[in-house]
């Protein structure tokens, strides 16, 4: 072995982080050796904080440090609208948006039977769970527009549109800022045919 | 805040590492709650380790967990011979060559008025001092083939040169694998100037 052992330890723990190879944990291993101790500390203390202190909201299935989680427990929040998301991040985007003002239901996944993830692997039994409780009035689908997340968009509509709740997705088009030029066919499509008057 | 103060933490403390930023730290750190607990642990703990178990080898100044290093105090290496570097990961390019059997000095930097880094910043004190004190016959300048690197090289030169010890530099060329289409002036210039009789 070519480094001492504490550093060659430590590119190999950075090397299991996604989309570090041995070059990169290598940089971020000596940048590491430069840092002052108390940084280094820091950031150690909160690797182990966000593993042990972070688990899933027991209502909307989203990680967070308290349960329910912040926005599950806001009052302010409307109750009666939920919007399905596949991941945390995605509550993260939303939220970026300062648009929506319900509450989210994390999947944590979609539909892939190609990888074997079927509804039992999702959130859904919480998700029709919660409309049973909770006075919900529209559910809004916001998986990926994916062939994985579309799929699950219309397995979850099938489920929930039966017990009279309005169930909406978000809508497919250009993004803003895109180029008409450089769209997709299917994205183009989809524009097309969510075209409104104006 | 959006996100929950654990994550967010732990994405404040990886942003503090280069080519970090704010989506790659977000990316990573979700990576990180759904590592096993045990791996988050080891990474952990190899951070601080590797922060406060190393040191700087008291002979070459290179980065180790024993002092003196493991080269310096390797019975097989070739005393006659120090190569001076850079940074710790030069000594570490050159060891995967398995060509060299010398010993190495790291200089950590090189000279850069620019950067307002002179000479009392780098380790060439102790160099000086290593050759006075051990049976050193030959010093291979390795610094970078940059304008800092070829500076602190012929600095260095003048220093070691008076006291009858070989002085070289390493050569310049062609990378092997490369195309002299490709190549620079400067770096073709300075193939010209070095060539072999064959």
């Amino acid at each position: 072995m070519v480094y001492p052992e504490p550093i060659a330890k430590l590119i190999e723990g950075l090397m299991k982080l996604p989309g570090i190879g041995p070059k990169t944990a290598g940089r971020l291993a000596f940048y590491v050796l430069s840092m002052d101790e108390e940084d280094v500390l820091d950031l150690a203390k909160a690797l182990v904080n966000a593993k042990r202190q972070l688990r899933h909201c027991s209502v909307c299935q989203n990680i967070t440090d308290v349960d329910p989680c912040r926005i599950c427990r806001d009052p302010k929040r409307d109750r009666s609208v939920i919007c399905v998301v596949q991941d945390p991040k995605d509550v993260v985007a939303m939220e970026k948006t300062h648009e929506f003002h319900g509450l989210y239901h994390v999947l944590h996944g979609a539909l892939s039977p190609m990888d074997g993830v079927g509804p039992d692997d999702l959130r859904i039994a919480e998700l029709l769970e919660r409309l049973k409780t909770e006075p919900v009035q529209e559910v809004i689908l916001a998986t990926n527009p994916t062939i994985e997340g579309e799929a699950t968009a219309m397995y979850l509509a099938r489920l929930i549109k039966p017990a009279g709740i309005r169930v909406t997705r978000i809508a497919h088009g250009l993004p803003v800022g895109g180029d008409l030029e450089y769209a997709d066919e299917v994205t183009l499509t989809k524009a097309l045919e969510g075209r409104r008057e104006l």
